[in-house]
This record gives C-alpha cells, structure tokens and sequence, in this order.
C-alpha cells in the first residue's frame, strides 16, 4: 500500500469554464485516469476486472480545490490506495502542476467490489495480493 | 415524418468554455436530448427499445454553430426525423433561445439500428411504423 | 437559511458510462444546477451576480452515492444552504427519483467568493440578506 | 499545409456510455486537443493566441464514426489543416487505434477568426505565415 503511481495529462478547453479554470466536475475524471494508472501499474487492468465481472463503482468522492487548473496546463495526479477492504477501496489523488511541489487539488474516491448486477462481492485474492 | 418535438434545457455553467459561451461539444448531448423527446412523443422510449435489444449508435454527426449559446440561457431543441431507412434513421435539429426565431445551431445525426453485439439488424415493424 | 429548493432534470445517455449507470463526476454538475436554481428561488441569479464581479468558485466538493442513476430516470436536486461566512458558503444537496423518499445521492460544495482576479471579497450585503 | 500532427489520448471510463463504447460527443473533444496540438507543433500555443487577442470559435463540426472507441483504447488523432482563409481556417481529423491503419472515425471543424468581444477580425499575419 505504499507505491504511488504518476500520471500526465494536458487540461483541455472544454474542462475549461467561463470563469476561466477548469471546472471542479472534471477532477474526478482526472482521479480516474489516476486510478487506472496505479492499477495498471500494478500489473491490473481495470478493463479486465471488468471482463472477469468485477465492477468498483464510486460510493464516495470528495476533492478539495485549492489553486486553479489552467487550460493547456501539464498536470500530473498523484495516486495511492488508502484503504483496502474485502469488498471496497479507497484511493486518495493529489493533483500538481508539471514540475510543481503545490498540489492544485487533493480528493479521494471510495468504492465497492461488486458483481455485473450490483450485488456486493469480495475482492478476487489475486486482486487484492497485488493491492496488499 | 412531419412530426417536430420540443425540448427545454438551460445551458450548465459545467457547458461553457473560458471563451464564455457554451463549448460546441455539448450540443451533440443537446440533440440527444431533442431525440429522446421526439422518440417519446411517438410513444417509443430509447431506453425501452434497449431492453428489446435495438441499438442506434450515431455514425455521423454535424453541427452549425451561428450565434452562440450562454450561461444559464434557457433552449429550446426542436427535433424531426429527416430520413428512415431499414435499418438506419437521420435526425435534424434546431436550437433557439427560449421565445426566439433566430436558430443559434443547427445539427444533424444518422443512426444505424444494431443488436447489442453491434450488428446491423432492421427496425422492427412497430418502429417504422411509428416513425413513418 | 431553512429554504429548500428542488430542480428537475433527466439523466442524458451522455452522462451514463459502461456500467450502465450515470457516471459519478456528473452528479457535480446537477449539484450545479441545483444551487443556481436556489440562488434563483432567493431572487439572485449567478449570472448577474458574475456581471457584478463576484465569482463563487468551489473550494470543496463531496458526495454518496447511495443507488445509481439510470439514463432517462428524472431526478429531483433538493438544495439549502447549511453555512454562510463573510467570503464563504456551503450548500448541501439531495438528489432522489421523482416521487421517491429515498436519495440516491447526497453531496455539499463550499464556495469562496472571489473577484474577477480570483482575490477573495466579501459578499455584498444584499446577498448575505437574501441568503441569511 | 502539408504538415500532420499526431496526438495520443486513452479513452476514459466517463468518456464511455451504457452502449459501452465512447459517446460520441466526445470525439469533438479529441478534435479539440488534435487541433491545440498541431498548433503547438507549428510553434503557436493557442493559449497565448487567446492572450494576444485572438479567439478560434468552432462555426462548424462533424464527425463520421466507423468503428466504436472502447473503454482504455490507445487512440491517435492525426491533424491537418484542410483550408485557410483571411480570417477562418478548417482542420481535419482521422482518429485510429495505437498502431493500427483503420480509422475509427474521420472529421473537420471550421474556425472563426474573432476578438475578445466576438467581432470578426483577420488571423494575424505571423499566424497566417506559420500555417500557410
């Protein structure tokens, strides 16, 4: 639980609003690209958890904004595991500018281990062996 | 075919761009709103020809964007069907303000009808009927 | 601060993801729509208030999600104001099936007020009295 | 305008929808980060464009999908500029998987040469000579 994964992405116009930053709703889409970055990382690849019939929808998520994102600007999000469950995850996400030490935003998503019709199911082992 | 539905939407401040006007892309989820209107008032729910196994994904879209839209501007959609084929449907749309002539777009999307494997498949008889 | 006000609005398929349920960032974006609506019911609209030179960015945003969302379900945002500072507010929302008691959502937004530049300022008197 | 550039993105889990394939509203977004691409490839960033005074609306967008983008895909957009004009300029747009010929989707936008409060205006002749 102690690996950090690192992903790059470049904010685009339409992430942006007409106060001129990206708009808050589209952090959580950059969570989950961060995410599916530590989980491959891992050597997991979400699109085939999937395919094995596991889901991990959000029950929980929360960011704080603490400095604008910019268009064009070259961010990189921060992941950890935070919390592992038998049937749940949570992750926490900083967000910083490309070669920048000040987070612009910090959030975590919290989520349930279910199968492909809702119903609550535990981790696969080998799943959560890579997450331990 | 002579039938126009109407949709009432009011533009998200998450819609508009740092140019302060609503960002062309979220007129295509506009039109699907104008779409799944004009579907309902014939008495057909997408959602419901779904669960009888009918898909109709967009494969081709196109929008004329004259004027544009603005924060918090409440939108009418107005909505036909403009061609219907055997396994395929092309809807043109219009958006104005609210009480207004002047179109500020303009669009239009074609559809196929496919099985949810993705497969070209025919309408069924009720559909057409229905459209026609 | 006792008002509650409720927003309308449909799930788009532009908003659902391959689970088959409304994505989670979007439910931000319908907290949006709540609030503006709230602000409206007190006599304020956001767009004016922007005009005047105030901005109201979130500086924390969280939410549950307790059941999904499904595309063409209508929804309900039931939004009040829970705190109100000097530079600052908190709304809380609510988010449930038309007609139905049980949320399907919960969620809160802190605002700064901020001017154009983004430096903080304290809200104008006739807000912090339509609100209080 | 022989010139082609090449950008690379992977499809998000909230750029998917319940057909399990990427919405295609979002293909304008991918147009969108293809065109800032090719600029900055010609040494302009449109961001210091904005800064200088110049605004690109889209006036025209349209988009023909041959193959579903999936979930996690690798997806490159090739971009180039098909016309320009004294104060207008269109850009095409073929997108394809991460090695591979076949296109998935193929598509144009047309842009508007304005200032800062809408009005037309001529592209600057340094950014006509670095694109023609």
């Amino acid at each position: 639980m102690t690996q950090t994964s690192s992903s790059r992405l470049r904010v685009r116009y339409a992430e942006t609003d007409q106060m001129g930053i990206a708009y808050h709703g589209n952090y959580f889409a950059w969570f989950e690209v961060g995410r599916t970055d530590f989980l491959r990382q891992l050597g997991l690849t979400y699109r085939e958890l999937e395919a094995q019939g596991l889901r991990l929808p959000v029950i929980e998520a929360k960011a704080h904004f603490l400095r604008p994102a910019l268009y064009d600007d070259v961010l990189d999000v921060f992941t950890h595991l935070s919390a592992l469950g038998g049937a749940s995850m949570t992750f926490d996400y900083t967000i910083a500018r490309e070669g920048s030490q000040a987070a612009l935003a910090t959030g975590s998503t919290s989520h349930a281990a279910v199968d492909p019709s809702g119903r609550p199911r535990r981790l696969p082992p080998e799943v959560r062996r890579l997450l331990a």
